[in-house]
Formats: structure tokens, C-alpha cells, sequence
């Protein structure tokens, strides 16, 4: 199964603030610093430069205030798609989880996705907010976002991505 | 980019309820019958068959009680991957629109995202709801589930699209 790049994200990030090797996920930085970052980039514009080819493709997409965007994590190396479990946020006290189990870019097919606020649309060119991607990473695909129906007690997560939600939008709510 | 399957969809859907052909979306069936089709479809049980090598990268989803299940949809012809525009469920009063502003399994990469209900896991095999995906379909990714922090009046659709999530939900609320 062949994925064919159809566009290109254009960002401010030069790197990932957390990387995967062979031991697992590995920080940067301190984990204040990665938090600070990530709460630093939600608000940050990105351009996401569709094929001209694919441009017609785009039509319409400005009737939806928010997209999910597939992109490639073109900077995970390959052997760290054979990764089976990580720290989530490379921190010792999240417990070792399987890679499915979390959102770390290291796994078998390093197909990431965002939902992003759409800004505007000029042609091929769509500017949003909200795109943790690094520079230069290739879009797999765009979707329009529609909110799931699911109310928020039905969903159940574990205590370790509670803490991690907690603490990435507390200066937001503070 | 070169996509590996990670796994194997096992679900009584034989076949896609709307198929993709050179002029756009056809619909084996009446809209109605699709929309029911659609709706029975969301109560029933699928079977996730992860690849025993990959098994490890599922401990913790128990943690989950919902998934983000990527899958291939291997019954897109390769020429239908270049489609460019389609009236969404193949219905002619939705408007002609951008295949990126649509949920169309028709794409350039077919990459198809569903979230399901977490009912078990059985070593290398999850039990799920809500997966709208034709049997034999290749998984591409499992992730993990999150509330997006974006209240519902932030989120904006068009018009169409309001229209299908309301014909898709009316049962259920009636």
C-alpha cells in the first residue's frame, strides 16, 4: 500500500520535541520545557501547500471551521517503526505502554493526525492553527472535522493521559 | 511512503454501502437504505486481528474505552483515487464538492478513520463497535481515543453535512 505525498506542511517547528530511539522516547529538553512548547504551538499558523494538481480537491473545505490532517512523520527513522512500547512524553512516571496505546509518532505506519483550526484558503494554500507538524513533514490526506457525538462521561481515558491533558492545557483555563 | 498493515477488519460488512466510479459516487442502494444500512452498522460488532509480532503495542488500550482505527480501503479502484469532486453519499442535492472537504473513502491516499467503542481485548484480537469498515479490510494504525477540548458551537459544518449527521442520528434520538 503505497501512500503518495499530496502536499507539504510549511512551520515555524524545525524539530519534534520528542524523538524515538531505540530506547524509547527521548526528550529534548526538560518535560516543562516540551509542555511549554506544545502549548506555545497550538496557537501557532501553519501552511499546509496542497499538489496543484490536487487543488480542486479543496473546494468547499472552507464551509468547515476545523480539518484533520494525516501527515507523514517523515523524521522517525525506520528502525524506530519496530518500537513496541515507550514512557508516554518520554516521562518515567507514565507507565511503559504499547505504542498503540498512545500518540508517540514512532510506530509501525508514523501516520499522525491533527485536528486544526482552518484560518483560510488562497488556491492551494490552506493557513490554519493548531499543526504540531514539523517543517517540511508530507500530507497523506485532509479531512473535514465533524464532532463525534460521543458525550464527554462516555469517554474513558487513563489516569496517565488525564495528567497529560491536565498539565498541556492548564495556562489555557489558568 | 510505503504503508504497512499492521492487521486484518473482520466484520459481517460484505460490501461498501457507496462505491466510487469515474463519475463520482454510486449508491448500490436507495439513499434511505444506506442511511439505515449506516445506522445498524454502528451497533455492531467488528474484530480487530492485530499481527502476532505486533501484539505487545496493544498493552494499556485496555485503559481506552474508545479507538481511532485507521484502516485501507482496499476496495477503492486505483483509478478512483484521482477522483477529483463528488455530491457527498451520492445524493444530487448535496453540492458538488472537493473530495478533501468530504468523507469519501475515494481519495488519493484511501486511508479511512473511524472511532469505535473499545468492548475487549483478547490478546492480539480487539472487539469493537461502530467500525464501518468492509471485511478484510488491512488496518494501518490504532490509536488512542481523546476528547477534543473544542466545545460544539466553535465547530462549524455546512449545511449538507449537518443534514447527513441528522438523517444518520434521527433514529437513535427518536
Amino acid at each position: 500500500m503505497e501512500i503518495q505525498p499530496v502536499g507539504i506542511i510549511k512551520s515555524s517547528i524545525g524539530e519534534p520535541s520528542l524523538t524515538a530511539g531505540n530506547n524509547g522516547i527521548e526528550r529534548r529538553e526538560s518535560a516543562e520545557g516540551v509542555i511549554a512548547r506544545q502549548r506555545a504551538q497550538r496557537q501557532k499558523i501553519s501552511e499546509i501547500i496542497i499538489e496543484k494538481k490536487w487543488n480542486e480537491l479543496l473546494d468547499g473545505i472552507e464551509g468547515f471551521s476545523h480539518l484533520l490532517v494525516l501527515y507523514w512523520a517523515h523524521l522517525v527513522p525506520e528502525e524506530s517503526r519496530s518500537l513496541k512500547k515507550v514512557h508516554p512524553m518520554g516521562r518515567k512516571e507514565n507507565p511503559l505502554t504499547g505504542i498503540f496505546a498512545t500518540r508517540s509518532p514512532a510506530r509501525p505506519n508514523p501516520v499522525l493526525m491533527t485536528v486544526v483550526q482552518l484560518i483560510s484558503r488562497d488556491k492551494n494554500t490552506l493557513t490554519v492553527t493548531g499543526l504540531d507538524a514539523v517543517d517540511g513533514s508530507p500530507v497523506v490526506d485532509i479531512k473535514p472535522y465533524v464532532p463525534e457525538t460521543l458525550s464527554g462521561d462516555e469517554v474513558r481515558i487513563p489516569e496517565w493521559m488525564e495528567r497529560i491533558l491536565r498539565e498541556s492545557h492548564q495556562e489555557e483555563t489558568d
